[in-house]
């Protein structure tokens, strides 16, 4: 193909599993990953650069927190620090599999509201295609938990390919990921 | 990539230009299909399937026969006769390229309403992506056009990959392509 010098830049927002806790992947954010792999990427490892986002909610985080006492600026410190911690090792899952299949990528992590803060990384680091997992929740779900994928879609300054996780990965309550 | 014997099959709906005629694909038609090549197929020719979907829309083509009197059974038959060549120059474009290239594909060309001929063909032929072209109306233009990209976004069966056209090619009248 003419003009392909330059590798095709796909970014990718990856979350935290809600069942089996921080340092795993959602079903959602593998299933959008593996599609990735054996549908676009293929054997053309070469051909693309992979840029791994992952946005962490400081509120929502705080839940786990809420028999911790904070009583001086070095208790945040910690926290922010674990914190801190824990989304690397998120993004570890990812940065080892590209590793081995010789992928090049980067990664780092946001912090703040997930659909608007990947939208402004979109806007700042312009890649060619975002990809993000949905939970594929029906219409009713969706009132009451918001998806970070429809936003997207709508607002992103790229082309947004969404992923589905497969019916059988589906955790009892859909919700989850 | 391991398990990657099998292409990756792209559906890619296609429609004629509505400034230059029928056998001229639309802007934002030829903007999917070169965005497809260029970032997702790449070098990588042998690892991707292209099917062509053309839907042709019966009564907007019948807007172009306003003169034209329909006397006998024949005369219809003429049309449709007509209607069917038009189709087939427009996927001779697409097929041509692909020919060059050396990538494989299938065309083929529907009548009824795009949206629902669209999803109703990805159920049939199940695809690993569709790829849908867009005009990037904004809220107000979408009202009064509806628009083929976000319907399929929302209903098909697979992922879905909207492309839109560049602004330095959208023409005066948005609503054109």
């Amino acid at each position: 193909m003419a003009g392909s010098s330059e590798p095709t830049r796909v970014m990718v927002a990856v979350n935290e599993s809600s069942i089996k806790g921080y340092p795993h992947p959602s079903i959602s954010s593998c299933a959008a990953f593996d599609w990735m792999l054996s549908k676009l990427v293929r054997s053309n490892t070469g051909g693309f650069h992979l840029l791994f986002l992952h946005v962490q909610v400081p509120d929502e985080d705080g839940f786990d927190d809420m028999d911790s006492i904070y009583a001086s600026p070095a208790d945040f410190q910690t926290m922010k620090q674990r914190d801190k911690i824990r989304g690397l090792h998120l993004l570890e899952y990812f940065v080892n599999q590209c590793h081995q299949l010789e992928i090049n990528c980067e990664a780092w992590i946001k912090q703040g509201d997930p659909k608007e803060v990947i939208c402004s990384e979109v806007k700042r680091v312009q890649p060619d295609l975002l990809v993000v997992g949905s939970r594929g929740l029906g219409p009713f779900q969706r009132v009451f938990v918001g998806t970070v994928s429809e936003f997207c879609v709508k607002h992103a300054d790229c082309p947004v390919i969404t992923i589905k996780r497969k019916a059988d990965e589906a955790p009892q309550d859909p919700v989850d990921d």
